[in-house]
């Protein structure tokens, strides 16, 4: 058998609906795993955990192998996001940690497997793309937000760090307050403290929450919508495209033409009068 | 009377405005029973409850064979999920449930009873099914969600564990806790006693809040926005077709059509000159 | 003098920039008259606001008679429902409450006189009248809301009364421990201390949560946007049709027109070529 | 050297891309100077701190004779609201501050130097003009707002300044509470106190909640939608006019050009018709 047999033969195999499903199941199982850990187990189910673990690696393996060879160009492969993350993924899964304390990292790092739903279920890959396309904008508003943090915790660890060192003690403490305060848990209490020394320190608070709240509000709002029209727009262009549905332009160059022809009617009417005139001089 | 005539009747009867108003004054004296059992009553309202009970349960059992006869398509009746789960609750409701356990299950049966203010009032159902139509697209927002809570809680509780064992026992408690965190409920309380252990576990609940909040903010608006302008760019189509307000395609076609007659008009033209021609050759 | 000519001037006043200011500002003195009654006052102070108190009502008074007047035509001015309202907190106003029992509801109504703010400023009542504009759609948003209360209260008081008699007592008390439950206010306590009892309470608590939060939220978003947009459409109507900027109606009109004029011009020309044929059998 | 030259030159160096950078990391460097200051530090950093301090103003105050010399028309500089406000900044820099009361005044304006990155960073500026450009709409919606605080608060602590002073002892701290009670901070705890007192008073408190939060939520998603809404209108419009896609108008345009081409064409045709008149004559 060819190489280039096998290669067809497991791209179909890797296309086919009910590995796909496979797959999704093993990804589940390796999930439960994972949250079964987290449970007191009976001793023999604890001895069965690590080769269930094994198991799925090697599955993982074997599936990537799979996917890898299935692929008619490789070079493409990696430059596929998800197909990079799958393979980070198995590879740092293969490496064997007896350390205690790399066990923990060991640990953390099988959870991202839960992730590989994303990569396995195309709604999902989509509602994530969708989310990093938003990203770019999102970033500044971080920034603008990071901003108003910083600027806030340096006059409030200024001003307030006598009163209460626990909150307000450094600039990053003081940021961490004030985030508790943007998600309004227990913001009185932060603020009735402080207003027994500086009586008018409630201005600091509100202006610190309309800004934030409002500003966040307002800008996460109106990236989504904007981006939702974009895409909407884009999408709407692209089905008239489809379907043969006429634009404005279409319309435009239509008219232009019926103008082109009615002129040349025009310049040939002339003419015609002419061989009229003709008609009469003879 | 035959059959036929008692259907035609029983159909009039069933979309009669005023039996309509009767069905949800019943359905509202239902809720009001439900509610009153709740109270400390006086003797005799004790005594009485039950009967009025089984006296809307009898009605509803009434109303409902109205609204079968009724049907002209005998077939189709059971095709509605409305129809299919007032029938539903009628049936349970005539079951006699006399044992003490199985009577907070009936009790619970009959407070569903409530829900058929939703299939009687058309608002509401309208209301209901635009909501219902959003889930499929929400589905694979709550599947992300769920992803995303299942990672954090398998770390939460792999960390967090040995700290406070009520609030990250095992993964299912960790999410709910993790679902405390997400509504800002004295999350701080949650995050300061971790901290104290693992001074950098800020960053765990600080990417946790940003990853969903703001991405179920960002979903939801984005599908709500979403299905909203899909649903008014529908209705928009509907209304320009019934008013007879013209699409681009309508014009596309006209401008098509207007083409053709100056194009006729031209090969006629020719004829024409050849006429004159004749006349002068004449 | 004659009374139109009164009616004319009075019409004038009423409209005048600087009495329309001075109306505001004493709404704002009627405003701080109320608040200032809150505070420890000087003895002086409290002797003077009841008189200041008195003098607000009468200038509100000789202000409402000189619109009254100002009117053309009187029988308008009471279908004006901001007319109706100032009217209202007038007539009230002038009643002479010596109950120390009633004072308390006197004060409250001349509380009121503030929102003459809003039938004063234009932006407002825009603001206003756009809010009371999406009240029906929303009506029927709080009814379901109001429906999923009712049922999960009666639920919760059945199964959770003996449990928390302050917070489950009846229907009424449950459903305000719903409703602070929605705003996340310490609902953990609220499900912290029924899942001692009930474990799987947890479902009742995130259902509620999920049922409510995200559909409310769906349904607000989607009504707001619902009616901006329509509001959109119907001004960018109005501004196109007052620029003078053409629909795709009127192009379709203008095509028409067009097909007509070439319709006209074929039928035009064979005649033409009739006389053509003449000339050629002369 | 002439000052022309000087001015170019400036002014090339203003808009280069390194220096700019280099600002932006002064600017950064600031920052972590206000920062640092909130930390416990040793002491040859404390005796270094100051002397960043310095250079940072000196920096500034270079940065900003380079801009201005830059400026080819000097008097526009001062129009431009971000130089206003960078000049504001370097000259209450230069300020020498000893009194340790108005050190703190002196920290605080430093403070706002981190400000100076939006002036710097043009996705910031443009997302703050978009920010500001929503300003005179909310204006309203705040100033609605506040008239609701207004009057519940002069109800709330009419009636409940006897139950606990400290939340409702006057019009100003019955304000804050309510402010509180909008966050949804502790509002059960106000609540339940006051319903000990007067039963009904919950009514107080979820109209008022129902009043503000669903007006704010309400408004608020409204002005954004519109102020996106009109904004991408005006882009597209721009875009459609670069790109020279045509609009409506345009169509309109042509098609009565094709109409009076038409037109003359017909008054055309007759003159043909006469001279086709003339040659049967002859």
């Amino acid at each position: 058998m060819s190489f280039k047999k096998i290669e067809t033969r497991f791209n179909q195999l890797r296309h086919n609906k009910v590995f796909e499903l496979f797959v999704i199941a093993i990804i589940l199982l390796s999930a439960l795993v994972i949250g079964a850990k987290t449970y007191d187990l009976p001793q023999w189910l604890i001895q069965v955990l690590p080769w269930l673990d094994i198991g799925v690696t090697i599955f993982f393996l074997f599936e990537l192998s799979i996917r890898f060879i299935g692929e008619p160009q490789k070079k493409r492969f990696f430059l596929e996001p998800w197909n990079v993350f799958d393979t980070l993924i198995v590879i740092v899964s293969l490496i064997p940690i007896e350390d205690s304390e790399l066990a923990l990292v060991g640990r953390l790092i099988r959870i991202f497997r839960v992730l590989r739903m994303v990569s396995m279920i195309p709604e999902l890959r989509l509602l994530l793309n969708s989310l990093i396309r938003a990203l770019p904008q999102l970033g500044y508003v971080v920034l603008l937000m990071f901003i108003i943090f910083y600027i806030y915790a340096a006059a409030g660890s200024s001003f307030f760090a006598p009163i209460n060192e626990k909150l307000w003690g450094d600039i990053s403490i003081a940021m961490l307050t004030l985030f508790r305060v943007m998600t309004f848990e227990d913001w009185t209490d932060v603020m009735y403290e402080t207003m027994n020394v500086h009586p008018l320190s409630w201005m600091y608070y509100l202006s610190f929450i309309f800004l934030t709240t409002f500003a966040f509000l307002n800008m996460v709002i109106g990236i989504v919508v904007s981006v939702m029209e974009s895409e909407h727009a884009a999408e709407k262009e692209q089905d008239d495209l489809e379907q043969g549905i006429p634009t404005i332009t279409d319309l435009h160059i239509e008219i232009k033409e019926l103008k082109a022809l009615i002129t040349a009617q025009q310049t040939h009417a002339p003419k015609q009068k002419d061989s009229i005139v003709n008609a009469k001089e003879n």
